[in-house]
């Protein structure tokens, strides 16, 4: 199963919007339904954003569109993940786009599995691991980052179990994750995003792995709860671990000057599809936090597990 | 609007559960529909369970039930929050459970005001004050605990403005305290549990102020989610006061001596009415979490503001 498939000249994405209900590809003819697609999250997650971006650019190319003007309009998506960034520019700069989206697309398969074989050595047998949000096979083409690990380690024997937190507002802890977990017969609990602290005080928890969005110097840009669950970490001695590929990285850029997506109330005051709230409710709706690089353990790259910037 | 009345022998209860779409009273004609209130959180709160579990037993005893058997059956009605042992004893030995249930929840009245008197003290006209649950009238027979110290801070001519998280998985942010703070026209903002520590990272919130279900020693119990609210207080230094009652202290027995509920897996897996994972789906779904001491920045109660123990 690939998250974004390539097919006869048209970008297949599955519609995680259904999930997990129902598994269904939304299909996109060009650059725009890709634009639309990224925007509303029929795609989500920092590396699956970045190949659909890519894809998003060929399109324009093979409709012989502004190019340009069309990389501009696909960067402006969304702001805070730089995987998309980082795709259209570097696909904008090549000579044939539709081989560099190909290459984007293989390259994040090959990335996805060297990030598990790293991240599978600092995983022990039996243990606990929570991971927030959904950095699975769902956010990359296949495979995951932070879920990545978790497969790599239990395909070596490794008997791991997972703690999902549902991550509101949009649950993708409790629809993506727990639903790929599942499919690989993989251990795993669900909880409410307040629980984790508990948990990890009642020394439930052995280790905290979670994916990206950016990384730069100070810290991790990661989906909204990400900093809560560090500082619990902290305080319990749970270390904590981000699994993102390199792509993932903005040296030259503090993590504190980061543009933090806010979103609309609705993904707040409703949930599932049912209203959660008064009407008309005023709601803050941040879809990222920033994580210090004091609370981050380490961070496992494709080109092995380094130290925080 | 009082959360608890009694009226020709009979006691009724607002529907919490129906909140805050339906303002609707359950009424109680013997002891066992309070047990079922209260086990179904058709009341919740520590003081108002405490309150009802006081009537409980001045219905058992209306009734000539077996006043001992009832009031045990009463007590393991939930584990967790201390006023409901405390207002059962109180209650059973006493010459007229009646009357005592009576005073009980007259007390709870001017508790409730005394608390909110010396909370207010240390509100700042302007502050933006973030709380979790609901630890407001419907908590309460009226007014509340924290959100009492709003109301005060508020009548007072102070401008303060409220953030709630929803308070996974019941919702009790979402549903009761934003529901409670618009009926007072007081400023409120909804956000998921997980955005706490990203607003105050960014400075956003002054203070802190939640309820308990106990205070012993070494900390204070209070729902699922406080303790990560409270972490991130710390961090980004922010006062974290807690409000409540002399009768939620149990100054003999260590915090973490308390048993902490845990409730069903639906809960978890719905949410307004809607399925929130797949079918199925293994859930952990502890009710209450310990916020220890050191996090505390102070216990307001009906006596004035006082450290933790």
């Amino acid at each position: 199963m690939k998250t974004i498939k390539w097919e006869e000249d048209r970008l297949l994405l599955i519609d995680q919007r259904k999930l997990p209900d129902k598994l269904e590809y939304f299909e996109c003819k060009d650059y725009k339904d890709v634009i639309f697609a990224i925007k509303n999250m029929v795609v989500r997650g920092a590396p699956a954003i970045g190949v659909a971006a890519a894809f998003a650019v060929a399109l324009a190319d093979l409709a012989n569109e502004d190019i340009k003007k069309a990389a501009e309009e696909i960067k402006s998506s969304r702001p805070t993940a730089i995987n998309l960034q980082w795709a259209v520019e570097r696909t904008l700069s090549s000579d044939s786009p539709l081989e560099e989206a190909l290459r984007i697309y293989r390259e994040d398969m090959e990335t996805t599995r060297a990030i598990g074989e790293h991240g599978a050595s600092i995983v022990e047998d039996g243990d606990t691991i929570l991971t927030h949000c959904n950095a699975g096979a769902l956010a990359c083409v296949d495979y995951g980052t932070a879920l990545g690990v978790i497969r790599a380690a239990h395909s070596m024997g490794k008997r791991v179990k997972v703690v999902c937190d549902e991550t509101r507002p949009l649950g993708q802890g409790a629809r993506l994750s727990v639903w790929e977990l599942q499919m690989e017969r993989i251990p795993v609990k669900l909880i409410v995003d307040g629980a984790a602290g508990y948990l990890m005080q009642q020394g439930k928890i052995d280790k905290v792995i979670i994916g990206a969005d950016r990384i730069a110097r100070g810290g991790v840009v990661n989906k909204i709860g990400s900093l809560m669950v560090a500082l619990a970490a902290e305080r319990f001695g749970v270390p904590f671990y981000v699994a993102a590929p390199r792509s993932t990285f903005d040296e030259e850029n503090s993590i504190y000057d980061t543009v933090i997506e806010e979103r609309g109330s609705d993904e707040v005051l409703y949930y599932g599809g049912c209203r959660i709230a008064p009407k008309g409710t005023e709601v803050v709706n941040p879809a990222f936090d920033i994580v210090p690089s004091d609370l981050i353990t380490a961070i496992i790259t494709e080109d092995g597990v380094i130290d925080p910037i």
